[in-house]
């Protein structure tokens, strides 16, 4: 009975080691956020290969206070919503969804990112994520620099 | 005395044949609604004087519901918010706002345009009315050949 007992402890240990990395919640619901503002990214830019297109922010009510005071609260989350950019008849229109990146606040989880998780979903799949483990190099080096703004880009505006 | 009257009724009716054209109200709180997408007209289109830069649309609940239904309540408001395009470093971004276009669902009060009011305010000014009673040949004769969508271009997306 003691080595089952054993046993069954040491499944348990090694399902908690490979969820040890903290997963960021599929944002359900954003697209009725608030919109914070948006771009486009073109050819020749830096950021082009990964972030080319035209992209929306959306902000959740406690994301909304930390824009306001600067602090972001834990469960504020800020949405980067990548569409393809459609050049037609001196237009730039909005094409399919390229990645819905995801800034999600949680001091305890994230503790190593700022108190942010980061995550991007390709085609705005829940079930692609393209970040999972790699936030600290892939997204939070970029954010490092805004520590002052909490680790956050965008500003609200009129 | 009847004289007086006369006069006093008058006035009164030059008055009401002034205030004769139904007002679009200035649409409070637009910010927080819902965006429905977005678009930049560049120079080269057609309607690059009147619309040029980088715009966005919101709409209030009763719109969604139009936009859902096919056919647009009364008290449906859609904003057409039109920004600068700032071109800088290979990016569009946004720069102030140009105008802010307002169409307002009122079966009864804009019965001549098919029951939406449009304006516009200048800059978002609230005191800046750019339509005013020119709606019919500013506004309306571009939406008529959608009478199907009930006068509307836009159409929500994920």
């Amino acid at each position: 009975m003691k080595s089952k007992i054993l046993v069954t402890c040491g499944i348990a240990a090694t399902a908690l080691s490979l969820q040890a990395d903290p997963e960021v919640p599929y944002p359900t619901g954003y697209r009725d956020w608030q919109h914070v503002k948006s771009m486009v990214i073109e050819q020749g830019h830096p950021l082009y290969t990964a972030f080319g297109g035209i992209h929306h922010l959306y902000a959740n009510n406690e994301a909304l206070k930390g824009y306001r005071d600067g602090r972001f609260p834990n469960g504020a989350v800020i949405i980067f919503d990548l569409l393809e950019a459609v050049h037609e008849g001196n237009t730039i229109g909005e094409g399919s969804r390229k990645v819905l990146g995801v800034m999600h606040k949680d001091e305890d989880k994230f503790s190593a990112t700022g108190g942010w998780g980061f995550e991007g979903f390709a085609g705005g799949d829940p079930s692609r994520r393209v970040v999972a483990g790699n936030a600290a190099t892939a997204c939070f080096a970029c954010h490092q620099p805004q520590k002052d703004r909490d680790y956050v880009f965008s500003a609200l505006r009129d």
